[in-house]
C-alpha cells in the first residue's frame, strides 16, 4: 500500500494533512491545537485539562446534551485530552458521517460555549482524575519521574495540583485558552476512506475564516533533575528512570530508536531476557524513547517486590549501560525487523495513521514517508548505535521511586 | 468491504476461521487452546496462566533464547495470555512471515519443552503480577466483584492465590496442561492479507496430526454472590457491581446490548450525563456487558472521592433501576448506532477481525456477518428492550468496594 499523503497549509496557518485509504469503511479525525498543558499559566496547571472537558459543554447552537446527542447519533467515538503542546481532540466514525462530524467540529473548534456553569463540574471531574492517580502508583512513578527530568515547564502533568485546580477561575481559564486557541500551530490530519478534495473544501470552508494571530512562545527553565523516594505501603516497588536521548531531527534518532529496540523490543531483548526471562525477578520491565519537539529521553520502568527492588535496579542499570559495549549483529537485525514491522502494521490502522501524521509534523514540518523510515531504519549500522551511546552514556540518571522503602537510586549516578 | 468468513473443521476436532481482507499489510493469527484457568485444579489456581508463560520457554529444537530470537527476526509481535476457558497465542506479522510464524507455532504448539528450570521463573512472574494487583485497586475491585458474580470456577481470577501457586509442582501443571491440551475445542482465526487455500493447507500440515482427545467438562458450582467491602487506604472508593444478563443464544442478546449502550454507550448515554456530566461525581464510571459461554452481565464500575461513593452508588443503581421504567426513542436510535458503528469501525483491524472470529464460533459454533448483526440491532424496538429488562430487573446484585470507608451496598439488594 503506497502511501500518498496530501498536505494543505490554509492562509490563516492552519495545517491539513490527508491519507486516503479505499479499503477501509471509517475514518479518523484528529485535531490538535497548541494550548496544551505546557502553556498553562503558573498557578493555574490543570487549566488545558479543565479545557478539554469544558470545550464539548456545548457549541454553536447546541447545549451540552444536545451536542452529545448529534456526536452519539452520528456513531462518532471522540476523545479530548491535553498533553504536552496541544488539547487534542479525536473522532472516529463510519466515513459516510464524515461530513456531518465536521459540520460539528467547526461549532466545537470555533464557537465552544464554556458556560460558567460548566466549569465547576469540569474542574470536579479533573480533581476526580488527579486523586486517581494516588491509586496508581505505577503510572504515578513515572508522571513524577518525567517531571523531574523534562526542563519546565515540558515535563508537566497535565492535570496540575489540588491547590491549582482549586484557585483557578472560569474567566481565568476562558480567557487563557480563548487566548491561544489559534489555526497557526493546529495540526488536523484526516485519514481513513476520503476524498481528499471534499474533505480540503470541507475544512477550508469551516475553518478558512478562523483568525490568524501568532502562537505563543514558552520560556523553558532548567530541569530538576536528580532522585526521589516516594514513601508508600504499595505491594511492589515501582521504579522509574529518565536519561537524555535525541529528537526526531537528530542525526543519530534512527540509532536511538533501533538502541532501544536491542535493549526492550521484544521478548529476545536484554531487558526481557535478563530481569524477566533468566531472574524472574519482574513481571514488567521496559525502556521506551519519549520525545518532545525540543528534547526527548529514554524512560525505563520496572516493578518488582520491594525485597528485590534493589537487585531489578542492579540488573537494569547493568543493562542500560552494557548496551554502550557492544551489540551484536543479530540483535541489530532483530531491533530493526521489530521497528519496522511495528511501525508497517500500525500503517493498517485510521487511527495511527492519523497520529502519526500529526506527529511528524509537528515534530519535521512534513510527513516521512513509509519508504523513508524503512530506509532509514535499514542503514544503521552497529557502528551508529555504538557512536550514539558514546554520545548519550547511560549514566546521567532522573530517578524515581515509589514504595514502602528507599531504593539508593543515587548509587547508579554518572 | 463483503465479509467473506471461511471456516475449515479438520478431522481432529480443530476449527479453522479464515478472513481475508488484502488492502491491509498484517496478518492477525489467534490460537485458542480449551485449557485456561475454568480448567486449573482446585488447589493449583493459576497453572494456566503460568503455563502461558511457560509454553514460550522453548519449543522443538529451541531453547526459550533460539525461540525468541526466531519470533522476534520475523518481526512477530505476539502475546500469550490466559483466560477463562482459554490460554491464548495471540500473533502479529507483517504477510510475507505468516508462513515462517506457523512453522514456529507448530513447535510451539505440540513441541513446547516446558523444562523443570524453566518452570519456576514463570512461576515467579505470575506471582509478581498476582501481587501488582494490589497496587491496581480499579482493577482488583472488577475482578472481585466478577468472582463473586460467576458460577465457580467461572468467574476464577486467571492468577490464582499466593498458596496455590506456591504450592503447585513442575511435574502437576505439567500433566495438567498437556493432558488438557488438545485439538477439539482449539479455534484458530487468520485475518488480514492472506490466500485461503494456502492458510488452509499450512495449519493443515502443521497441525492435522494433532491427536484428537474428548476436551474436558467443567462443573460449575453455585456462585458466592453477596457484597464485600476490602478496607485499604485508597484515594478514591472504587465501587463494581455486577448483575446477571443473557447470553449471546439468548433472544434477548441484541436487545440486552442496547439497553447497556443507552445507560453507557456514549457521552450521551445516561450514566454519563447523569453521574459524570451533570454532577461531576466521578471522572470513570461505565457498565459494560461481559458474556461467557453459559452465563453472562453487566459489571457496572465507579471510582469517587470517599465522601462521595455513596451519593455515586445512589445515583448510578438510581440509572440501572429507571431503565426499566422507560426509554425515548432518540436514546434508542442512538444506542442502536453507537453498537453498529462500533462493530463496524472494528472490522477495519486484523486483530480485531480475528478475535471477533473466534469469540463468535466459541459462543455459537458459527461467524455471524455483519449483515446479520446490524440488520439484528437494527430491528431492536423499545419494547425489546423493555421486556429484556423486565426480565433481567435491576436489583439482583453483586458487589464490593474497596476504600478507606465501607458503603452501604446491601441497602441496594433487590
Amino acid at each position: 500500500m503506497p502511501d500518498l499523503i496530501h498536505i494543505e497549509r490554509f492562509d490563516n496557518g492552519l495545517v491539513l494533512l490527508g491519507e486516503p485509504m479505499d479499503h477501509v469503511s471509517s475514518v479518523s479525525l484528529t485535531v490538535r491545537v497548541p494550548v496544551g498543558p505546557i502553556y498553562d499559566p503558573s498557578g493555574m496547571e490543570g487549566a488545558a485539562a479543565v479545557g478539554a472537558e469544558w470545550w464539548l459543554r456545548g457549541a454553536g447552537d447546541r447545549d451540552t446534551r444536545q451536542l452529545n446527542d448529534a456526536l452519539d447519533s452520528l456513531g462518532c467515538r471522540h476523545v479530548e485530552a491535553a498533553g504536552a503542546n496541544f488539547i487534542t481532540f479525536s473522532a472516529g466514525q463510519v466515513h459516510q458521517r464524515l461530513d456531518d462530524v465536521l459540520r460539528l467540529y467547526h461549532d466545537i473548534l470555533l464557537a465552544p460555549r464554556l458556560d460558567d456553569e460548566a466549569f465547576d463540574p469540569c474542574r470536579n471531574l479533573i480533581v476526580q482524575d488527579l486523586l486517581s492517580l494516588d491509586d496508581h502508583p505505577a503510572q504515578k512513578v513515572n508522571v513524577l519521574c518525567r517531571q523531574r527530568f523534562f526542563p519546565h515547564p515540558l515535563g508537566r502533568y497535565h492535570l496540575g495540583t489540588a491547590e491549582s485546580l482549586e484557585a483557578m477561575t472560569a474567566d481565568a481559564v476562558r480567557d487563557h485558552l480563548l487566548g491561544h486557541f489559534c489555526p497557526d500551530g493546529t495540526i488536523i490530519a484526516v485519514a481513513g476512506k476520503i476524498d481528499w478534495p471534499q474533505v480540503r473544501d470541507r475544512i477550508e470552508q469551516h475553518l478558512g475564516d478562523w483568525p490568524a494571530r501568532p502562537q505563543a512562545e514558552i520560556d523553558t527553565q532548567p530541569a530538576t533533575g536528580g532522585f526521589e523516594h516516594v514513601r508508600k505501603d504499595t505491594a511492589q516497588t515501582h521504579l522509574a528512570l529518565a536519561q537524555p536521548s535525541v529528537t526526531m531531527t537528530d542525526g543519530h534518532y534512527y540509532a536511538a530508536r533501533v538502541a532501544v529496540c536491542v535493549l526492550s523490543g521484544g521478548m529476545s531483548s536484554r531487558l526481557m531476557t535478563e530481569v524477566r526471562e533468566k531472574r524472574g525477578l519482574v513481571y514488567r520491565v521496559s525502556t521506551a524513547y519519549g520525545g518532545l519537539k525540543s528534547c526527548a529521553g529514554w524512560f525505563t520502568y520496572a516493578g518488582a517486590v520491594p525485597e528485590k527492588a534493589r537487585e531489578t535496579l542492579e540488573v537494569v542499570v547493568g543493562e542500560l549501560r552494557r548496551l554502550g559495549e557492544g551489540i551484536e549483529p543479530d540483535e541489530l537485525a532483530r531491533a530493526k525487523t521489530q521497528l519496522k514491522s511495528a511501525t508497517l502494521m500500525s500503517l493498517d490502522m485510521t487511527g495511527s495513521r492519523a497520529a502519526r501524521m500529526v506527529n511528524d509534523f509537528h515534530y519535521l514540518e512534513r510527513v516521512r514517508t513509509i519508504d523513508e523510515i524503512t530506509a532509514a531504519v535499514d542503514a544503521i549500522t552497529i557502528d551508529d548505535v555504538l557512536a550514539y551511546l558514546q554520545a548519550y552514556r547511560a549514566g546521567d540518571f532522573v530517578g524515581v521511586v515509589i514504595g514502602p522503602e528507599p531504593v539508593p537510586l543515587a548509587v547508579f549516578e554518572a
